[in-house]
């Protein structure tokens, strides 16, 4: 792998909140950093690609660094802190008394590339992994305590840790494995055909709104929609409204709001293209399931870590948020993560 | 409920295939009868309509009559005859050598309430089940031996059991329960905005083949589509296309021949407005639930029986084709079949 044109570029203040900040308490250490850098990607699919990685990374500079990944509408603003008060997509999980307490841990994470709509081409999980080895080098980062990753940041972990092995000691794969479900894919590739639907006619965030929203049903579970949706329907201009609709708008709105169309589409398809061999992947993994998961059956979590051989430990949970439980059930992810990153959970 | 202006009218041979026809064996036995009777039909919320009730009738005219009812995209061709040679909707159960052999049983079936288009207003189960008693009173029949409904067709046979006890014996109700599952309703909620989404560009068939696109997802299971269409997706003029995009182009296109943009609209709400209390059936009920029905979940066909009381019995099926089960598991489901018509199968 090539890289060329690779250059450090502190975001500027203009661009939005200030890059640096002091932490509450007037230490010295920044509390949270953003900033970007501009590279030239040689990616799977798509030739070599200019793009800009813009990350944002929170704790002291000397602490065991974690990089953490989440679903292809995650970003780099994992938690709120002094510096970027807005919460962030893992706040819960990133916090003081956390196990990932940004004051005894250096959390990095990053947009994802194409989070930000301005490449229209096939994304590869292993593109991901790439170009979060360029951010560490430019970050000066040789070497991770951990990448915890969830849904599509865990198969970004497994690309990762394939390809840069060198550059972790751990994997936490969460709600992700080697292979995207087929039943996921089809899935996934039906509301890829909502947004198209919308092209057609120019209501892109129509086609997008409704994306999200047959996503969201693959998120979520019956369970929870059972405890949280059961009234009757009402026929509203002499149509059927079902309960859960409200719940649904709010969600295809939030999204739209926030992704670019053309972001949506060419994550939504990496997850499909990602596809590796858990043989080629040589440190230790711990891959947590979930029970209830309508995207990835425990099936394929067993087959990863049988693949993965000695390198490889299951945990399973059961909740009623399915693939969303690493966002709901942050009490017991933060006790598996306190197992793996304290030593006692990665054993084989 | 008052009925005006029902009129018998056997079909006339332009409309279609002949109505009646003489069996292979050439004997004054009809093989089967098609007709329609226009009835103007009190409606839950939509008033008094002007509908046309179709049906078929196969079999022997002294045998038992067992009424049939499908999904929402069933009709009133069952099976295969003489008379009607094309393979009917459950062309594997309603055969010789079945227990709904139509050497000894009489079959009758009809096309729903709404499934011609013609009726753009909310349709309750209980109107189809009061059509459905009209046209027995058509046809001078007075109970039935049973009523077997899969899916749309239980809850329909469950709203008939309640409503018009004294025309049956038994019921079997498979994959349907007394209300739609919240997350199933959700689900049903958005495949009609896929259509109301076409229907803005005037591209009605596209926005119903997807619509029915997610459907057979929420039909089929995980476990038959990992088994399917286990290949790495292709890139297709830049675009991830996945192995079970050609399954379900085709599943949108065949649909998209058959049926009315109205018709499933309005028979999809249909299952959403459903509700019904289980005490207010007053007949033996054989339930019959499928493990990994991912519309129809376990725990509300368990409701369901113990809401029948004594009147209830639970049968459960694994089956990797989950709500299709009735169509796909013949054999099971005739030994259940056998064992209720029969007289073994439904004692408390």
């Amino acid at each position: 792998m090539s890289l060329v044109n690779t250059a450090l570029q502190p975001e500027s203040p203009d661009a939005c909140i200030p890059s640096t900040a002091s932490s509450s308490a007037g230490s010295a250490i920044a509390s949270a950093t953003r900033g970007e850098i501009a590279v030239a990607l040689p990616m799977r699919h798509a030739g070599v690609r200019q793009v800009t990685l813009r990350y944002e990374v929170q704790g002291p500079a000397d602490a065991p660094v974690v990089f953490i990944a989440g679903g292809i509408s995650a970003h780099r603003h994992v938690s709120a802190s002094s510096a970027f008060a807005e919460p962030g997509w893992a706040n819960a999980l990133v916090a003081a008394g956390r196990t990932l307490d940004p004051a005894s841990h250096r959390v990095i994470a990053f947009d994802y590339v194409g989070a930000d709509g301005g490449l229209d081409a096939p994304i590869d999980t292993a593109d991901q992994a790439d170009a979060i080895a360029v951010l560490l080098d430019a970050l000066e980062i040789d070497r991770l305590q951990a990448f915890v990753g969830y849904s599509y940041g865990a198969m970004v972990g497994l690309q990762f840790a394939a390809r840069h092995p060198q550059r972790l000691q751990k994997l936490v794969a969460v709600s992700g494995a080697h292979r995207p479900h087929p039943y996921a894919s089809a899935w996934r590739a039906l509301q890829r055909r909502a947004v198209a639907l919308g092209q057609l006619q120019c209501a892109d965030a129509q086609g997008l709104a409704l994306a999200r929203q047959f996503a969201m049903l693959s998120y979520r579970t019956p369970e929870e929609f059972g405890e949280r949706f059961d009234s009757a329907p009402e026929i509203v201009n002499g149509r059927v409204r079902c309960a859960a609709e409200d719940y649904l708008d709010a969600a295809g709105a939030q999204y739209v709001a926030r992704t670019p169309v053309t972001a949506y589409l060419r994550l939504s398809e990496s997850i499909d293209l990602h596809r590796l061999d858990p043989a080629s992947v040589q440190v230790q993994v711990v891959v947590v399931a979930v029970e209830g998961d309508r995207l990835v059956p425990l099936s394929d979590s067993v087959n990863l870590v049988e693949g993965l051989a000695g390198r490889g430990q299951l945990r399973v949970l059961r909740s009623p948020y399915g693939h969303d439980a690493f966002l709901k059930e942050t009490d017991r992810i933060d006790l598996i993560l306190a197992a793996v990153l304290r030593g006692h959970g990665a054993a084989p």
